[in-house]
């Protein structure tokens, strides 16, 4: 069972008869039904009773309920309001436009609109690179969507989307001070997201895609990098590969193996499968083996979608075939980007000495990581209640200050690869050990480091090709 | 000429030998060349020099470089460096977009975003009216232009244009507190620009089209007001017209007329004018008479195009006929919203004791302000330099901010009209006299009392057609 969560906090008010064990009886009941208190206050006092405002974690909405059914049970205590603390918190929104300028007076007006402005949009036109320094263009992106593969939510559309997407540019401004607008697009339409993109695209420097299902993300991405002269990126693929690159790099260290001569198995053929794939070659592995729900993919195997061609030409030099348990006999590495519970501790237990595991589905990873801890050297996950949590937030926001800072017109595979072993550096010698291979979001050189690695590559990159 | 503007300032840094009369010989030399100082600080000083930065008004960019020119030809005064105010106020863009909550740490993160923001999503999943409280769709309108039709700049295309679409956000933010984004089209196709904006809407709760070149202007409004659910206006034409009507109500109270029985003659038959005349029309004025570049509107003019049609059925009851100046004979009101000396100081005197004219060209007027007032009771231009600035600020913070308290899906007329009587309303009977018939933009009510009107407006409207 779940533990009690903070993001399923609720606070409630109470009318409690005053007397010494009130309160006490209060956090005794929550307690009792599981909860965890983590604020109490008596808000207002009289000599018969109290007000009583009490926070606690609950493990979602039906144990909320269950816990405020348990203070409704209580003698002399009345339930007024429980409010939702995550709906407090989304309230309006989570994003404000500010202006950076004053307008106290005429003349303020004068030359931030007309008639001043006049002279800086003469400027532009007649430079259009100087909208770089005149306008917002400077360090600004959008987060686009169009609701499909949101969360594990799967296609609830834009309008439920945009939450998401506002706690992304949150994560933007707070990570490494770029403004983000999200754009949640009222379309599923490949070709009129693609013209969508573009027609908006003047006023942004960067362009994060988010959360649009595959397969329509490869040639989404791939037409407007095609058709716009900015970055464009998919985060749930790219986003994830540099953060897989970084702590497998980490974990190899642990090790002491190379990753010319590891064999890896990765669970999952879609957005963020394909992108780790991509990225673990240019990082120099040879031997991944890809599976989905079919199994492992090879050349020969019956039905192989067109998608998959490329994947099984690059993949599986040994000619495995089989399942991902089979696969895994042997392996050093296994990547899960897929679904839960696809391998069990047993299957770990077949892996090679020092055996590394990254079991990436959330909230349920494709294995226990306590179980697999029993066999495997390294255990990494995107849960926040594990070590080594795998988790984009530390690449997205330096690498797109990297790719602002350099004024980048596109994103290769050499930026990205930057960024990974940037982030990978964060972690020292003197840091690293089995539980400790990628920082905490929250560690304070993760978005300068990488983003120094990314704008330095971005430079070499417009240099080589000016 | 006209007067030197704070628009157009610069900053001098300059080192200049230490002598009594050194800062009145800088002053002076600036005021000989036409100058105006706004400000002088002496930043360092030593026994023998002095740096002085020195502020001053300009005529414009030739007009800067010939006071610099006069500065470097004083004895003992070098020139180190030049900066422009506006451009200066312009630099790295003149929006931010901010978060509204703190992420200090997992608990937060866990809220703000994964796992918590799930909950949200569904929420608004399930009861998508649930939008306008939990998202950004609250507070947040796009400011869209295509860059065809900027200020009296024309055809200067997206980028150009994104200076003045920041500086609407900033007006929208300092004058109603609505959160505004700069959509900049990279199209200039009616149907792209209809589809991508189609595409965009669900995040925002209002379209505010920008600078977009009649008659394409007509066309995308009314398309985009069929295809969405959110209210569409076009500034430049509804904006326009909601000012007039306002500032024509006081004028006709200063002379003691009325809407129904004044002839009015508009010149100008483009997207301000044709709002214009729908406005003036729903207030209840019958007798007017339209005139653009070939002269007055009736059905009967040989080769009218198309778009004149409806003008011409609706307006010109007394079968009017030639040219602007004849119209004006007799004429009780003159509104241009068209091009510099259409008319002169001749024609305003042929008009009828009391007369008003609104000239609001920019920054050349239709006739100059102080001859037209030599034999018009009211005159009103566009520029800030003159009494009567009919200046569209006045009205589209406080519409929008009431379409969006209303959770409005439309505008209409009526609200139209609610927002001009409300914006009149905000100059007293006591106030009121011909050198002031509306309101300075900087008055602290107009916003607050345009947006109350509109607001009732549109809840009756919703109750009406729920």
């Amino acid at each position: 069972m779940a533990s009690p969560s903070v993001s399923s906090s609720i606070t409630a008010r109470l009318q409690v008869q005053a007397r010494p064990t009130a309160v006490s009886e209060l956090t005794t009941a929550i307690e009792r039904a599981g909860g965890i208190v983590t604020a109490l206050d008596v808000t207002a006092s009289a000599h018969e009773q109290m007000t009583v405002d009490v926070t606690c974690a609950t493990r979602g909405e039906q144990h909320a309920a269950d816990i405020v059914d348990a203070l409704r049970d209580l003698h002399g205590v009345v339930v007024d309001r429980v409010s939702d603390r995550t709906f407090l918190l989304h309230l309006g929104g989570k994003l404000s436009i500010e202006s950076k300028v004053p307008l106290r007076n005429r003349d303020d007006l004068s030359m931030a609109y007309t008639p001043g402005v006049a002279r800086v949009c003469e400027a532009i036109a007649a430079h259009p690179e100087d909208a770089r320094r005149l306008t917002i263009k400077r360090n600004t992106i959008a987060v686009v969507t169009d609701g499909t593969a949101v969360l594990g939510l799967g296609n609830i559309g834009p309008l439920a989307a945009l939450p998401v997407m506002e706690g992304k540019a949150v994560l933007f401004k707070r990570f490494a001070g770029i403004d983000a607008f999200p754009l949640v697009l009222d379309t599923t339409d490949v070709d009129q997201i693609v013209e969508t993109v573009v027609a908006i695209a003047p006023a942004f420097a960067g362009i994060n895609l988010e959360d649009i299902s595959a397969p329509r993300c490869f040639e989404i991405e791939r037409r407007l990098r095609e058709r716009l002269d900015i970055p464009v990126f998919h985060d749930d693929q790219h986003g994830t590969a540099i953060v897989v690159v970084a702590a497998l790099t980490n974990a190899l260290k642990v090790v002491g193996k190379d990753i010319a001569t590891v064999r890896i198995v990765l669970s999952g053929a879609g957005a963020a499968g394909t992108a780790v794939l991509r990225l673990l070659l240019a990082a120099g592995a040879r031997d991944v083996v890809v599976a989905d729900v079919e199994g492992v993919v090879h050349a020969a195997r019956p039905g192989l979608p067109k998608s998959l061609r490329w994947t099984a030409e690059v993949t599986n030099p040994r000619g495995v075939t089989g399942t991902i348990p089979q696969a895994l006999a042997g392996a050093d590495v296994f990547v899960g980007v897929s679904a839960p519970d696809v391998i069990t501790a047993q299957d770990v237990s077949t892996m090679a000495r020092d055996a590394i595991v990254f079991a990436l589905a959330n909230p349920r990873p494709e294995v226990d990581p306590d179980d697999a801890a029993q066999y495997a050297a390294v255990v990494g996950t995107g849960r926040s209640d594990f070590a080594n949590q795998i988790n984009n937030v530390l690449a997205f926001p330096g690498l797109f200050r990297g790719l602002l800072d350099a004024q980048s017109h596109q994103i290769t595979d050499r930026m990205l690869l930057a960024a990974a072993y940037a982030l990978a550096s964060t972690v020292s010698d003197e840091e690293l050990n089995p539980a400790y291979i990628v920082p905490s979001v929250f560690h304070p050189d993760v978005a300068a480091v990488v983003a120094a690695a990314v704008e330095r590559e971005a430079r070499a990159d417009a240099a080589a090709t000016a």
